[in-house]
């Protein structure tokens, strides 16, 4: 277990603030507290000597020593109550009162004093603007919610109070169960982060499940997560995906929106599953909690009914499962058992008049084939189908086969009792086909998520501290937009550029030219000239001879363009042969929330037009850099369709993983674009470059 | 009301195979006749001689006159009671009985013989192997479903028995009433198509609802759709959408495979709202049934709780709906109502202590400002908020203002009576924030169906003739596979052809090469060749004086590459500028259930790459032609993208619509790709053609 144990199984609560003044959030608390907790409630209040019949303390260092407080006096005092229970060693604090960041600068200033004192003490404290925390072992409902949740595997954090007031209402309701719930308010002190490590060391456990507005230090996040998911599966529900949304989240919590790219990216880098609604949250998690994985993806579909055979067929099409394919031994058992109008290939249709033994006949011969990793026992109600013994007999197959099976007896009233038993057992039954495959998706999706080697980014030998001084230079130019001229930065981290050189004189370009075998490329280096082509400063194919005229007239066309413009010189390039070669483009920004966003696409329209890009935090590895050629729509270009000879992806992979390193070792570049990178038959060549710098983190950067 | 009326509304019923027979069919069904049917029941069996109480007949002739009969005998004599029935004057008739078309040669030719019978007496026959139809109004439930149906706005139809009885199981314990609801079965005589044109009529019907596995005849249903839908909507879950699924559902039904693609094109062309699952088909019926349109696109949101406000408004944005901006009164007036804390921007939070007439104030102002179409109220169950109470003030102030509201009352047994009272006030209340605004989103689409104006396709002025004669001569060849050779198909059509022709003798080439300005392009035809360029049978750019020579060598390496194909000859063809132009498909074939698909895209990797294409079922009119190619992602690249001069878009948008007159009027034409289409700006030109041709399907047509 981890540190934040104390926080869910204290053996004295103190509620500083206690009262029980009808309606109060710090009477809730009390009732909460008392109706169910299994350890000693310490109301604390200067101005009462017992409330609801507990004798109450004037003050922290008056009351036995307390291992959680839950805190709901007035924001004024808050800081002052903690600096109190801190002195008499109450290191769990839960921060109800509201009143902080949430509410301007008055708030955000309270806020960063209570960050302070935690840090100082070293406390664990959730909120503040916390709805409170609950945990169902001790019975501990720490919250000012009303209702207390059922105990189950479940571990539940949100960010939203109300979210939870409604989750639990209903979960009660479904015979859901929770072992620890947690509203995190306004995250001072404990985030996220810290509760899925704490829940990942927690052997009660099964499954994480989370409602979140955003995420605080994203790549502290992914790490984390990353980790947690080798063992326990965390289900998260991101809202603000949309502009509106994030729009709405931002004036609810004040948290300043990242891109839903990059959380999409992100929380699937970390092995997160995410959920859109709360429905879905929940027929992850439930499938998650209580059943095996599956072997392998193929599904077997055991019904009474064609057409809501049909139906859970295609949902096993539109998922990561595919039907199963059933063996020669595995069709002569079904055509056996079941009657001639039967269908004994998959889906397996019992037909209208099967009864509870026909249908568990079909599913113990189905889910003894080594080609079922995972059964859906689809029912529509009939006259000789009783809903309650099929939830038996269901059961009692499972568990002899070890492989994971979900329900779908579709009705009301009729399934009632038959889904309470199933539930009981761990099987989610749910009412519609398509979110009883779902559920076995969510199964197969965190198999491949925990059962997947983890891609270490490589680290390669590269030039740092050549890099650094590149890097440098656009400090001592008071310009932090960088061009051609720094091309030497990704010779540097190992990324091939063509030969050249920016020259300011035509003579040497000249020479340049000639030192390079066949004609070249020239184009004016100027930081004020951004659409160097438009202007006639760039030049494609120019002759050794022309070479120097061509500097000449390239020159005069951006003076005469931009008189003003300061002109660094000319870039004499190597030709590149672009007629057998693809133009992709590799580039980097800045997540607020997540850090180094990598993408990778094909050049011109597909960036421009059809928006084919795929995206990852970084760093990565192989096997994700691997993963963004291949996500794209247009990879089949580069891997050679259409007759055309197959460009070195290989090179392209490798570049994409040394800019990873790049941009990792440099938190000052803020946004990189390689565009293009030439990916040929025999090779990747970065043909232009543009990058950002912070300057000022560049100050802090050591070579 | 339409003809099928009499089904859902006979004063007497009678049951041809009647039994008390326990379990038997025929009991069940005579049970429910009995169980609430307020017409009278007539028990018809020549082994009884009363049936459960009631008298029995031996046979129509002596029964009393019947106007539904339900058939529920042995197959090998349905065709016979069903003629006996006929001879008495019964019209409508539902055939139980399965072991028709499903079940094999025997079987179809019973179900031909079952379709001749009913042709010849002008029967109105559902099934064979039906569950039974039903009609909630005169209590009447002739079908062997355990379950009748409480009484309601929707009529249900269902090519799957179970897919009823699952329904209607969990309809009756959510409140979801029913007017007619029908099994279609195996569809013999009555399908889809003729149920959806009864209840457009049937002022009783809001909307009509359905669960379909195929759609026999896609042209008729598509047309009758569309006129049924400027009134009534249509929401259908289809199956079979994926292969997997397709193949299922084929070997349920034994119906033939049509493509999704015709299906999606096809049912998005009819204004048929698609559902996915029971639960979504469901969320956009309760809507449709029970609330007003909006008038405009913008949603108020009005919670207590910013979570679920963030939720509801990703929702929103993933719509076609989008968060209404207020009008600087409302947020004057939601200022002066709400406490300082509230958000009064949208989405609107009350915050979590907002009382019902907090909710009830903020909710009123919403709706009366006019950029708000609709409303969701998103309440997270508080100690200070009653739902109950909150449901009856959502429905007076809806009242008011004539605007749909939807609700999404969060928990589960808090919310019980409030979703009953919400329920019977037609507001439908829904779990989750997702599905709430789904609903609302299922009204604004709908109102966008019926508002739009019918697109008429434009008829051009061809020469139909001329191009019967060039398919003709298909026929006279023996080969049915068409290429440049018919080029002038498309000119009778009206869609233009570079200038040239077809010769067999190099001379003639160069005089057609003379009278076309500049060079010309040659290329080899015959049938047998279909990779021109790839044995160097194509030239391009070719000089008046190289054309003879450029012949023979044409001819040469092609009777050297296939010295058996015969060579027609050679085309010469004026050369189109492609530099500035940008290359298109326009193409076609035919569904088995929708006949023709006209499919558009740009050329090369587009099509095979990305596959960017849009479809839709033929003859469309000028929108939907200027839709197909708004749809692709590309289309920026004809409108002009990155500084290209923008194609001749009117070009394409009147030969789509011309290729859909061609392929209407042809039916011989089972497919025809024009590839490339060359757009350029000022025009667009058919450089190559492939058609196929059902010959015998040709003799039959007219020119």
């Amino acid at each position: 277990m981890g540190r934040l144990s104390a926080l869910f199984d204290p053996e004295t609560v103190g509620v500083v603030g206690a009262t029980d003044r009808e309606g109060a959030v710090g009477r809730a608390i009390l009732e909460n507290l008392r109706g169910g907790f299994d350890g000693e409630v310490v109301p604390i209040n200067p101005s009462r000597e017992t409330v609801l019949g507990l004798e109450c303390y004037p003050d922290a260092k008056s009351a036995p020593p307390i291992d959680l407080a839950v805190v709901v006096v007035p924001p004024d005092i808050v800081i002052e109550s903690i600096r109190e229970l801190a002195e008499t060693g109450t290191e769990n604090i839960v921060v109800i009162t509201a009143g902080f960041a949430e509410t301007g600068s008055e708030g955000a200033k309270r806020e960063r004093r209570l960050r302070e004192i935690a840090a100082e003490h070293d406390l664990n404290v959730v909120g503040p603007n916390s709805l409170g925390i609950m945990a169902t072992p001790n019975g501990m409902n720490g919250s000012f919610a009303p209702q207390t949740p059922l105990e189950g595997s479940i571990s539940f954090l949100s960010q939203s109070g109300a979210f939870i007031t409604a989750v639990l209402d209903w979960a009660t309701d479904e015979g859901i169960g929770f072992q620890d719930v947690v509203s995190l308010g306004n995250k001072a002190v404990l985030d996220e982060t810290d509760f899925i490590r704490e829940w990942d060391d927690d052997p009660a456990t099964d499954v994480i499940i989370g409602y979140l507005e955003d995420i605080d230090d994203g790549q502290t996040f992914l790490e984390t997560a990353r980790e947690v998911t080798d063992e326990t599966p965390i289900v998260l529900v991101k809202s603000g995906r949309t502009d509106a949304g994030a729009k709405a989240a931002s004036s609810h919590t004040g948290a300043i929106a990242g891109s839903e790219r990059a959380y999409e990216a992100g929380l699937e880098q970390a092995g997160v599953l995410r959920a859109h609604s709360v429905q879905e949250l929940f027929d992850y998690a439930r499938a998650l909690a209580g059943l095996p994985e599956p072997d392998t993806d193929g599904v077997a579909v055991v019904t009474n009914a064609g057409g809501p055979g049909v139906l859970t067929t295609d949902a096993v099409g539109d998922s990561r499962l595919e039907i199963a394919d059933f063996t020669d031994e595995t069709v002569g058992a079904l055509t056996e058992a079941l009657p001639d109008e039967a269908n004994v290939y998959n889906p397996i249709d019992a037909i209208g008049d099967a009864d509870v033994d026909r249908f568990g006949e079909a599913l113990d011969i189905a889910l003894a084939d080594s080609n079922v990793g995972s059964a859906v026992v689809v029912a529509a109600p009939t006259a000789v189908l009783s809903y309650d013994d099929l939830a038996e007999t269901v059961i009692e197959i499972r568990e002899i086969h070890e492989t994971p099976v979900v329900t779908c007896l579709m009705g009301g009233k009729r399934a009632r009792d038959a889904d309470t038993t199933l539930r009981e057992a761990g099987i989610p039954n749910y009412f519609d086909p398509s979110r009883a495959v779902s559920g076995l998706d969510a199964l197969a999706r965190f198999r491949d998520i925990h059962e997947q080697p983890t891609d270490e980014p490589e680290t390669f030998d590269v030039d740092r501290e050549h890099a650094h001084e590149i890097l440098s230079r656009a400090t001592r130019r008071d310009n932090n937009r960088l061009g051609v001229e720094s091309m030497d930065l990704l010779e540097a981290y190992g990324i091939s550029t063509p030969s050249g050189e920016i020259v300011d004189d035509p003579e040497r370009a000249r020479e340049v030219a000639k030192s390079i075998e066949g004609d070249v490329v020239m184009k004016i280096v100027s930081p004020e000239i951004s659409h160097k082509s438009d202007i006639g400063g760039v030049k494609v194919g120019v002759a050794t001879d022309d070479v120097y005229d061509a500097y000449e007239d390239i020159v005069a066309r951006a003076r005469n363009y931009q008189p003003d413009a300061r002109i660094v010189g000319v870039q004499v390039q190597e030709l590149i042969d672009l007629e057998a070669a693809t133009e992709t483009i590799v580039g980097m920004n800045r997540d607020p929330q997540f850090g180094p966003l990598l993408l990778f696409g094909l050049g011109g329209i597909f960036v421009e037009i059809i928006e084919d890009t795929s995206v990852r935090i970084a760093p990565i590895g192989e096997r994700e850099a691997r993963e963004m050629i291949d996500e794209i729509q247009a990879a089949p270009l580069l891997r050679g369709a259409r007759g055309r000879e197959p460009a070195d992806v290989e090179g392209i992979v490798e570049t994409i993983q040394r800019l990873s390193q790049l941009v990792t070792d440099f938190p000052s570049i803020l946004e990189l674009d390689i565009n293009p990178l030439v990916a040929g038959p025999d090779g990747v060549q970065a043909i232009d470059l543009r990058l950002t710098v912070d300057t000022d983190e560049l100050d802090t950067e050591n070579p």
